[in-house]
């Protein structure tokens, strides 16, 4: 593509110590989908002033505050055609609201808000002012999460009966809130992470790739949230029971607090003639099992894979992809709806392959489920 | 030892066809610690005949029935020392009871009983009457499961904050019970099985062998069991949320309808500083994780181990052991006790490392709780 | 089968710290193949006799030394049907002579002899007096492993271009048979060990597991032999080139100094069309990759076998089998043809999948051809 | 880094259907370490237009051949701080060349070229004219080798004995070279590729891979090469026995006929207190093994690295980085050096951790003995 296709874009947070602002920046350049050319990077302007130079932005487009930016941005003839947010969870909410009020579409990372109103607002506001808005749950980036989607879809595995997610981590193990951790001070915190910890930070990951995969709604849940650290306030661990809308069944675990664990999202999705697990710890790979053959280990880059999967990997098999090229193509796919809609076509969010808004209202009222359930001695709480 | 000590015992069930009677047999002559003498295999008289003749036994001890076995047994000078009962589980109740009566010691296959009245009644028949009774839930009889009730036991881990167990199985993903599957007809048969298949089958060895491992009592559980094979009338799939008398929380997931899985049997224990994974069918390894330390694979017959795990090793590390040693050790400990106990000593079962009829009565207790707790509607039920 | 079938063997070697003497007696009872009924343990008499006595032997089947035994043996009417030869490699050849010279049909530990000649006379009087003798290399006995020759010989994996083989342990990485490892010492002794340590005692098993599944003579050799451990003075490490007979090539490793190796044996065969891979210490399992297909894992006692496989197999999947499975397989076909024999038929040992006199001789001449080539710096010898 | 210090690159080859011309691009902008102003994409030149349109370079920059582009960007003020080649193997020679002589850094694709007297000749060069010249062995970029590195330097494995390198692939196990495939076509041809294809493309990565991280040099080889292909000119497949000037031994394996495996990189060091192991498909864990020690698991991210390996670091445990990142790394470093050049620092390769052009001398040296001990009958040749 030529220099004049590449999209311009903004970002709100991601400034020094930020880590997912970095994910975020190298996501949107990696395949050249999109330039950064503006930010408020920090509540502090001169921290703004030290990220913006860094990346050998104009000082101009640098702004004291994501309101200002919005507005001057919004009036620029080559203002930003997207906004990234990557600032605390309670912030998502006023941040991309400001923005879509200024007709820009808005890429945000999840949750997209810490209650399920500001969601749903976010969505209608989206629609009513005909923007896109996407959700950065990476982990639906990965081409073996697609390929397990188009997998279960096909109906090569039957009628699904049983789905089982877990999202195990340790670095809350020990109260490292206390000891200067900035990643851990936030997402402890509720006047910054909203009412939940655990659950709003990965146990929503479990929901959205298990639903990305499965392509199946949560009827309803029983879930058990627990507080292990001594005087955290919010969830550092979460056990839930849960039932999907074709009477499949499951359970799903998020823990911060279990020690061994890096990151190990795992998903596994059982039906009636196979099954598959996908690790994101060891995601180039994806272990398909159907009854009277042996286990498969298919590889991404070796084995044939549906054009929604293949087209989402870049290098030949056992050449190592991992988070980056995922959230890439996040980044990718939204970054080519949004071309296709300047160029006036019609853009169906659905039709592009990326978690979209409606993704993130479905993943805040699964947090707010749990957390309803789990006041209420676990009760079965339906979702609709 | 001399051929003198070594025990003689009877069995009840394990005729042509059975599984589980063959793994007994095979189990308690492995290190020479019994062997067997009488039978009563099968209620077809010809069958038992059939099977005691392939053994080499005594026509004179082949039993038609198992109360004419237990009363004449009980009678000889020569008589048996215990009985292995390997019946359908409904049965266990009754041929255990015949034998405590007339006096002799008991090894049984799990579940105890069918209902916890009858387990209860075993368990007081047994101390009453001053014999043993071995229930062989044999995961605990593997050395990597012994050295992870020590390493728990120590406080290497720190205390138990989460549990997880899981058993998955896809033998009965398809109604193989209609298709001349003996094993599946009688698990899927409330009038053989009780009220119980996976629950019974195989959830009791989660709740066995993570009681086991981290000594923890079950305070409450919220269990949800499915049936998906049509027209079956017994669950093949459950979860269940679970609550630890320490504080630690966890969930057990067992199935039948897992295609992909053989019999996958996997325990997780995290604590405060440190946890611990072990996997069935990879028996010979334990994965251990401490805060600030890499990951250790802990291997049997290369690595050290405590004193308990370390004895119940035959071959040096890299030789894989496998389920027949783990019965087998099972029934070394036993035999042990029994040894123990015929020449006047006292025996405490608790210091003889085998699962004893109190270990029975919890997991039938186990049993019946996730019926009531999933018959409403996954309620917490305490266990006590 | 009755015990009037069951076969009558004593053992030379095996007594107080042996190793592999017991592996053999739970291999010949395993399933009931063979009964020790006499033997000679240890040149003390006193250590036989105690050995004896565990055993539960009869006094006057407990001999002073190999010849008295062989000898009487051969005169009891009721005389053993075979003897099991576990003494260090340099006696089997006398004692294996002994016993042939006598009508004893044996079995013998790997390997067969230390010379190539001493291995040939054995071939040709076992040929002479009509006997059966079978050599424990174990590994032939992994179902798994049944099932890869299998597949190599149906030609699924077209044709074979290339084999890997690797044997690496660590327990000779330290001098520990200065520190009184009873098992060091023997092997590190030419006295006992003959002219090569590791090469003849773990490198002749890759020699004979590659043969056995790829059905493909070594053409010719180039090998690197190495003594790290100071002061020894037989190799404990070795490095070969190999061509086999129809072009295929390989590299195989055998090493005692690899720290972090119990047991390692592995063999990878590659053919035109697919390839296996199959892991000693894993051996429930057997990895298969063909072109243009996802790689698939065979697993024991689940997916179809081929029947010499699967006779061999006892547990349903995911129930470990591990080493004592798969040595009393060896005596299994080994005790079948001789109870074939026995019964008056004409037994080709090629019918009954033991390891026969042929192939010992054939592993002889792989650990002589290894010596000579890395005396003669790495140069190619010719096997024939 | 501000835009004012980021270096600025052209390249030589990468046009359409170049596979290793994007991998440098994504490389090269990964971390902003270099921007692509300049190139001679293909002998087309239409290709190159097309190739500079989509990169968005100015027309003025795009050259017709290397040589136009070697002089004019010599001449520009604003000419590039250095030149990626990535033309086939015998290219990388009169490119490089060219490129040296008019005073303009290199860094080059691997093998360095396909004699050695090229090889030696462009090291003069390089030092002659006071440039820098990095060659890109990708697998040393890889933070776990760096890590591996580290640990042999410290002692902590002790003296090394034994190292096993191995490199199986499978993509030429059919004659895809005749069917289209163009990276089989150049690959198999001597015209393109040199004497060498399997040991030139790959056999090259095991000897920098285990030279980088055992820091010792191969004093003598014995290689057997071999052409499985029908029709084939060029190796396919070889093995070598390998000895080291410390007296350590060891075997290579590379091989593109290997069904079943994509890009095997395996590197296997064991020394007399320790070994590791590193899997280039699973890059972010380090296998680590000592006497008396439970085997460890070393994680990227997770656990403490030495600097070196924790520098070339972006992402936390448990998010998988891959092949792109490691490219980076190599540019970071190769930036980094040419940055510090750039400012008149004194610039020793050996301090920047990138491979440098003496390491492409002894690449090519390698590859030269290999072929020459193949053609004497797997002679031992030594490397000085």
């Amino acid at each position: 593509m030529s220099n004049k296709k590449v999209l311009k874009y903004g970002m709100v947070g991601g400034g020094p110590g930020s880590f997912i602002g970095g994910v975020h920046r190298k996501a949107a350049k990696f395949d050249g989908e999109a330039k950064i050319v503006s930010g408020a990077f920090s509540r502090t302007y001169e921290k703004t002033l030290q990220t913006g130079n860094k990346l050998g932005l104009e000082e101009d487009r640098l702004y004291k505050n994501y309101k200002e930016m919005a507005k001057k941005e919004a009036s620029r003839a080559d203002g930003i055609d997207f906004v990234a947010i990557v600032v605390p969870n309670k912030f998502h909410y006023p941040v991309a609201k400001e923005f879509l009020n200024q007709g820009i579409n808005v890429i945000c990372d999840k949750p997209l808000t810490v209650t399920l109103d500001e969601a749903k607002e976010l969505e209608e506001l989206t629609r009513k002012n005909g923007l896109l808005f996407g959700v950065t749950y990476v982990y639906s980036g990965y081409p073996m999460v697609k390929q397990a989607r188009e997998l279960v879809q096909s109906g090569e595995l039957g009628e699904i009966r049983v789905i089982q997610g877990e999202y195990p981590q340790e670095w809350l193990a020990e109260p490292v809130e206390k000891e200067g951790n900035k990643q851990a001070e936030w997402r402890t915190d509720p006047g910054l992470s909203g009412s939940a910890n655990c659950v709003g930070d990965i146990g929503t990951h479990i929901e959205n790739t298990v639903a990305y995969i499965s392509n199946l709604k949560i009827e309803s849940l029983a879930a058990n949230l627990s507080i292990f650290g001594k005087g955290r306030e919010l969830d550092d661990n979460a056990e839930m029971l849960v039932k999907f809308e074709n009477g499949a069944t499951g359970s799903f675990w998020c823990s911060q607090v279990a020690v061994g664990h890096d990151n190990g999202l795992k998903v596994r999705v059982y039906g009636t003639k196979g099954s598959l697990v996908w690790k994101q710890e060891d995601p180039n790979y994806l272990e398909l099992s159907y009854l009277h053959k042996p286990k498969e280990i298919l590889s991404r880059g070796r084995d044939e894979l549906q054009p929604t999967a293949a087209d989402a990997v870049r290098l030949p098999g056992g050449h190592p992809e991992g988070f980056y090229e995922a959230f890439s193509n996040i980044y990718a796919n939204f970054t080519t709806a949004l071309k296709d809609k300047k160029q006036g076509k019609k853009v169906d969010p659905d039709h592009y392959d990326y978690p979209d808004v409606s993704e993130g209202v479905q993943g805040v009222q699964f947090i707010e489920t749990c957390l309803e359930s789990s006041d209420q001695n676990s009760k079965w709480i339906d979702l609709n």
